[in-house]
């Protein structure tokens, strides 16, 4: 799968633009370094059509060691979650090969019988 | 939680730099469209110590409708994966107050026994 870097959105932005490349890189840095800086503290980031950042803390927790059998304590962790929005989606979809066979077949989410 | 928008972050880069709001916004927003538009064509984004985007797609299969144990085709669907960069981690991981009980326990995997 090929890889996209920062510094290529950038160029294509300040070709796009006219604008010079310190300005660009200067900008979207610091966008960047917002995200990180807003999830730090705690605060969740919607950016619309876009999607969600969160922080979701995995709650300590005492698991048991499957050879020993000892107690062992799990501390918590911060995990990010990004949730996709809707126009992301949208757009992911409109590329889907699959979408005839999508709209015909009825999701069901399956559990195991009880 | 406090939610951050798009607009928060381009009032406040606006601001830091003495850059026009209507520039800055339309840096950030291309470069969100960026990411979309990389996305759906099936490319990988990485920017260092931020994360990575990337696209799973969820393999179709056959399930079983539990009420009537029919089979149900479930068609592919194209998931965004985000990996967290490790700077992002790192200072999410900075904030946090079980930092030390954090360096003291060990962290295991744990399974069923079988």
């Amino acid at each position: 799968m090929p890889t996209v870097t920062k510094k290529d959105l950038i160029d294509r932005i300040a070709d796009q633009t006219g604008q010079k490349r310190v300005v660009v890189k200067s900008t979207v840095q610091k966008f960047l370094d917002e995200v990180i800086l807003e999830l730090g503290k705690g605060n969740r980031l919607e950016f619309r059509d876009f999607g969600v950042f969160e922080l979701r803390e995995r709650q300590p927790r005492v698991a048991q060691n499957p050879k020993t059998l000892e107690p062992v304590e799990v501390p918590a962790k911060k995990v990010v979650k990004f949730k996709v929005g809707r126009r992301m989606q949208q757009s992911l979809d409109d590329d889907e090969s699959t979408d005839d066979a999508k709209a015909q077949v009825e999701r069901i989410r399956v559990r195991r019988p009880s």
